[in-house]
């Protein structure tokens, strides 16, 4: 039996792959669908739309909250990443998540794991420039997730784009037969995209944040070019820039002829804490 | 509906994913269990037995036939390995194969793919040393056929003793949820190991190819050193010989105090012919 912890509104913790699977069971039974939302924890209402959307797409809904190990470089924030299980689940509980997977390391890289998914294409360049390992680490980690939740459904957020694109080349790839939303960003009312590492930001740099997006609207509109809006964000206060790039949206390779859709996207540093975005372009 | 071919035994034939899907759902109704061979064709009495097997495990027994480009370097004999469809499919129809699967290469990896899997562990050493690209794409095509099919079983045969290992450590760390069974070689009445490059070699070849076994044979009863050995297969007209080693059978790392099973491998060459064999010892 699962060891579980019976909540209002039914949701259910568990942290073995045992138990996931006999609660994943019962939920499927009599043929219910189901959805899922792989997340790090400290959840915000960008993962909340997410969850709400998986919950109208299928009949049950599986979250699970993992900070995993494999996607963080050594000199990353692995250690100081924000956790909050017991805020995590009060959310999660309010939104109708019927599944929390609450898993260890040891649970997903037990003794004698030797196995890594590695990947070109949209896996090249932009984050793989400055976290050379983190693609690997996310497509291991949700290839492990996806095998071990089985859905039909798996729900992801755009304002980890090129992951999103990443984790759509490898269900192709890989003939995992599991449909993959993608939905858009959440931000707050000043234009910054929800981010659990939002929370790392002292006062003074979370009134410069905004400038990021309000820089994109601008190169996207034609109003400043991309160099111009480096310089900008520098002169505003932000640190290294990472990239500024306009790519194509379905490749994220360059722009060509055969380019259909287009995306800006960005990685900067604002104190210590690096922060990703991208539009349409 | 499935392009099949309906022939005696009913031995249903599909080529396209789309067609495998419909197939193998057929199979799978009323909750029959699908048991999987995957093979490269050249089908010899060492598959049917497995194919045998999984028949005796399962309700239904699945085998692909496909050549993996990915796991054959550009020097080696991807162009030449033999190919006999009409006489495979004879072969399991008279062992009462329910369906095989006969995908092109174009099926397996489309324009656009961009994913493999890289492992460790039981992949280093030996075949590796040899063939560096070898197991990634045995992972690859394993990983992508097991998520077409989703059997319940699939069995591998001990002859490639450390592709098994390689399998099985996949299926583990990917948490695939399928049982991999193992089966002894078979092997002609003179100890040669079937296998499908046997049938490049020369009628003289053939007959200094027994020599392998009886020389592993010699090894693990300790009627010789494996330097001796080697030497003996050079002197009886064996070419380069890739490794003749004792490994820990279930890392298939060095013999250590916690070794609970020792296998004895060995690669080598026979004119233009690569053959490997190995023991339990």
């Amino acid at each position: 039996m699962p060891d579980t912890a019976q909540m209002p509104f039914n949701t259910t913790r568990v942290r073995t792959l045992t138990d996931l699977r006999s609660a994943v069971a019962a939920l499927r039974d009599g043929g219910r669908t189901v959805g899922f939302v792989p997340t790090m924890g400290a959840l915000h209402d960008g993962h909340i739309a997410l969850v709400r959307h998986a919950k109208s797409l299928c009949d049950t809904v599986v979250v699970s909250i993992f900070v995993n190990p494999l996607q963080f470089a050594p000199t990353e924030d692995l250690d100081r990443y924000p956790r909050d299980e017991a805020g995590d689940v009060a959310r999660l509980q309010a939104v109708g998540c019927d599944l929390v997977y609450l898993p260890t390391p040891d649970v997903l890289y037990p003794k004698g794991f030797v196995s890594r998914i590695e990947m070109t294409g949209p896996a090249l360049g932009l984050e793989t420039d400055f976290r050379p390992q983190f693609f690997s680490g996310v497509a291991t980690v949700v290839s492990k997730l996806f095998n071990q939740v089985r859905p039909g459904v798996a729900v992801f957020g755009e304002k980890d784009f090129q992951q999103l694109a990443v984790v759509r080349a490898m269900v192709r790839d890989f003939d995992m037969g599991i449909d993959i939303v993608g939905m858009p960003t959440v931000r707050e009312p000043d234009g910054l995209a929800l981010s659990s590492r939002n929370a790392y930001l002292s006062a003074e740099e979370r009134a410069i944040a905004p400038n990021l997006h309000t820089a994109l609207e601008a190169i996207r509109d034609g109003k400043t070019t991309i160099d111009e809006a480096k310089a900008g964000l520098v002169a505003a206060g932000f640190g290294q820039i990472d990239y500024i790039a306009l790519r194509d949206a379905d490749t994220l390779g360059e722009v060509t002829g055969d380019t259909r859709a287009r995306r800006l996207l960005a990685a900067l540093w604002l104190g210590k804490t690096r922060l990703i975005d991208n539009i349409a372009a």
